[in-house]
C-alpha cells in the first residue's frame, strides 16, 4: 500500500511542475540512458538468457533484444517527447456566466496512471516519459520476461528524478508483478486515477473484469474494407494490398474484405491474383468460394484478428450488407470503404461505429504519428475520454476555475 | 439478454435520426406527458399508498409526489432539451496530414446508456430526453418506490416513439429492478456503453465494484470553503452562509470550513454569531474549540457528507494547510478559498484537485444551469470523459472520419 501512497503524492509534484522543468529533466533522462548503455546492455541480457532458456519465440526474443542502437532510439523518443507542446495548462474553454463568474475550463494531468504492457523494454521509458510530460505519476508493470531490462530502465528514469530533488514514486515499477499484484493495483481507486492494460485479449478481460479504477483499453482491431460495387479497381489494389500485407502483425491490418455482390464476379478474380502474389491466405465465405477457390471462412475467423498474412473475404448485398456485418463482428477500431459514389461514401462512415472511418484509404493510417499526434500513447478501442489513436491530451483531463468577486447563488 | 439486443439495435437508429426530427419527437413526449397527466397521477398515486404503507420519510414522499403542475413541469424540461443545440455532429477538430488525408474529428452518441437513479419520477423523463436528444438509447433503472410512476411515464414516451415508427427500445426500462439485475446490466459491455449511477453512496460503490462497463459517478461532494489570512470578511460572511445555509442537503453545499490560524481569533466569532443565528450545527477541531464554543468534529466528521445545516471547522496553517487538508479529505468536487491575495488565490486553484475550484465566490454554483450549460446530466465526480457539472456533450463521444484519395501507408 506504501507505494500507492507514495504515488498519489508524488502526482501532485509531478503534476506542478513547470514545462521547462519537465523538458530539461526529459532531456536528462535521455541522457542517462545513453550514458549507461553497458548497464542496460548487461540486465538485457539477463532477460534474454532467461528467455532463450524458457524457449521464447524469434520475434519475442527480438522485441525483447537491446543494444546501443535501440537504447539509443528510445532516449530519441524521449527526446521528441521533451519537444511536444506541453498538454496541462491549456484554457480549452472560458467565458462569463449570468453571476459575472469567470469560468475556465483548464487542462490538468489525471494523477496516478497504471500501466500494464508485455515484452518490449522501450514501453517503459515512451511511456515513463508520456506520462511525465503531460504531468502524470505512473505505476508501469511491464512483462515478466523483460524484467531486468525494465528495472535498470526505470533505475536510470528515478536517478534523474532524485538528482533534481523528486520523488522516484513520480515513476514506479510495480512491486508484486504477479496477477494478484495486477488485480490489487486495479482496485486501487482511492490511488490510481486511470489503468491503460496493452496486450493480449487475455490481459484487457482480466484487468475489465477486476477493475474499480477506470480503464482505457488498447484492444484488438478487427478491420474491415468494403468493397463498393461504384469500386475504382486501379485505386483499390493498391489500398488492399497496403491494408493486408505491409505489415501484417498490427492491430490496423485488414481482417476481412466485404465484397459488394454486384461486383463480386468482376473484382475478386484479379483480387485473388494480387494477394496469390503477396503470398496472403484467402479465406471466403460461401458465395466468395463460388466465384474464386479460396479456403473456407467460417464465423469465427470473421470475429478473428489474425495478426498474420490471411485474409477473411466475404461477399455481402450493397453497403447496408457491409454496415451490418461490420456491426456484428467490428471491433470498433477502423474501417474503410472504397468507391466512387458520394452518397454510399457517406451512408457508410456515418453508419459505421468506429473509431476511425475511411473512405478510399487504407486502414493502416489508424494510428498517432500517421495523424499528426507528435506521440502515440495508444490506439483507445474504448469509446469513453479518448477513442482511436491517442495523443498525450489523452493523459489529462481538466478542472474549472472560477473567478468571483463576492458571488452567492440567488 | 434479448432486451440488451434490442437497446443495441435502437442505439443505431437514434444516432441516425436528424436534429429536426428528434426535436419534433421530443415536443411530442412532452405533449403526451401534458395530455395523460390523470393517468400518470392514477398510477402515481399507487406508489404515494405504497410508500406511505411502507413508511417512507417526509421528504421521500415528496419528492416522489406527482400532479398535474409536477407533470407540467417534466413536459417543460422535455421542450427545453429540444432546444438545446445538437451534440451530434459537430467538427471538434479536422486538418490535412502529411500524405494528404484529410481527418475530421466529428461528436457521435455513446450508444447504449443506463442510468441508476433513486426516487423522484422526473428523473425518468429528464434523463430520457436528455438521452434522446444526444442520440443514445437508454436503459433507466429508477428506485422501486417510484415503479409505477416510472412505468406510465416510460409508456408514455415509448407510445411517441412507436408513433413515429421508432423502436421502443431507444427508452427502455430495466426489465430486473432487483439488484442482481443492476449487477447484471452493469456487466453488459458488449452491448452497454456507459453507466451512469445517480444515488447513494452504497449504490455507487455497487456499481463501481461490479462494473465492466465504463462508469461515469455522480457521487458525494465533501465540499470545503477556506478562509485565508487575507481575508475581506465582510465578502465572505454571506458567501459561507450561502454555500452552507441556502441549500444544505446537495452536494455542492460546503461540509468543512478551513480558517487559517493566523486569522482565527478574529473570524471565528463573528462567523459562530453568523451560523448561530441560522441555527447551524458546528462541531470544530480542538484549535477552533480553544477559539470558539463548538461540538467535537472528529475524523470521520471530515469525511462525512452531512446533508443537513452542519459544519465542520478546521483550523490549519495557510494556504499549504488548506490544501494538504482538502487533499486528503476531499472527494474533489467543490473547493472554495476566500482571499484577497493575488498569490494565496493562484496557489490554490492551481494546487487543489477538483473539478471546481473557485476564488471569492460560493461552492454553490457547481451545476449545469448556473455555468450556462442548459441542460444537465449531473455533476461527475469522475475525472475521465466528464468532469464536475456535464451537459449533454458529456454523453456524446467522437469517431473520425478519414477522406482519402487511394492513399497507402509508406
Amino acid at each position: 500500500m506504501e507505494f500507492l501512497q507514495e504515488a498519489k503524492k508524488a502526482s501532485s509534484i509531478i503534476a506542478q511542475l513547470s514545462t521547462r522543468e519537465k523538458n530539461r529533466i526529459l532531456l536528462a533522462m535521455a541522457q542517462a540512458l545513453v550514458a549507461n548503455t553497458q548497464a542496460i546492455e548487461a540486465q538485457n541480457r539477463l532477460d534474454m538468457e532467461a528467455g532463450s532458456a524458457n524457449g521464447l519465440s524469434t520475434s519475442m526474443m527480438d522485441r525483447l533484444f537491446l543494444d546501443a542502437k535501440r537504447i539509443e532510439a528510445m532516449a530519441q523518443a524521449i527526446r521528441e517527447i521533451a519537444t511536444l507542446p506541453d498538454p496541462v495548462g491549456r484554457v480549452l474553454d472560458g467565458w462569463v456566466n449570468e453571476d459575472e463568474l469567470k469560468i475556465e475550463k483548464v487542462s490538468v494531468p489525471i494523477g496516478v496512471i497504471g500501466i500494464i504492457y508485455e515484452s518490449r523494454p522501450n514501453v517503459t521509458s515512451d511511456t515513463a516519459a508520456l506520462c511525465f510530460k503531460s504531468g502524470n505519476a505512473c505505476i508501469l508493470k511491464g512483462g515478466k520476461e523483460a524484467q531486468h531490462s525494465n528495472t535498470i530502465i526505470a533505475d536510470m528514469l528515478q536517478s534523474v528524478l532524485v538528482a533534481n530533488a523528486l520523488p522516484k514514486a513520480i515513476i514506479a515499477l510495480l512491486p508484486d508483478t504477479s496477477r494478484e499484484g495486477v488485480a490489487h493495483l486495479v482496485k486501487q481507486d482511492k490511488y490510481v486515477d486511470l489503468i491503460i492494460p496493452r496486450g493480449g485479449e487475455a490481459l484487457i478481460r482480466f484487468v475489465n473484469e477486476n477493475a474499480t479504477v477506470p480503464v482505457i483499453k488498447h484492444d484488438k482491431g478487427v478491420c474491415h474494407i468494403y468493397v463498393d460495387k461504384e469500386v475504382d479497381l486501379a485505386q483499390a489494389l493498391p489500398i488492399l494490398h497496403n491494408a493486408k500485407v505491409q505489415r501484417p502483425g498490427v492491430c490496423n491490418a485488414m481482417e476481412t474484405m466485404l465484397v459488394d455482390s454486384a461486383v463480386a464476379h468482376d473484382v475478386l478474380p484479379p483480387i485473388k491474383a494480387m494477394f496469390d502474389a503477396a503470398g496472403t491466405q484467402l479465406r471466403g465465405c460461401a458465395r466468395t468460394r463460388a466465384i474464386i477457390e479460396v479456403g473456407v471462412a467460417n464465423d469465427e475467423d470473421f470475429h478473428t484478428e489474425h495478426l498474420a498474412n490471411k485474409l477473411n473475404i466475404r461477399i455481402v448485398d450493397g453497403v447496408e450488407g457491409a454496415i451490418e456485418h461490420i456491426a456484428t463482428y467490428g471491433s470498433g477500431h477502423s474501417e474503410a470503404i472504397l468507391t466512387r459514389d458520394y452518397a454510399t461514401a457517406n451512408r457508410f462512415i456515418d453508419s459505421v461505429d468506429a473509431s476511425a472511418c475511411y473512405i478510399n484509404a487504407s486502414t493502416r493510417f489508424t494510428d498517432g504519428g500517421q495523424f499528426g499526434f507528435g506521440a502515440e500513447v495508444g490506439i483507445s478501442t474504448s469509446k469513453l475520454h479518448a477513442r482511436g489513436p491517442m495523443g498525450i491530451e489523452g493523459l489529462t483531463t481538466y478542472k474549472f476555475k472560477i473567478y468571483g468577486s463576492g458571488q452567492i447563488r440567488r
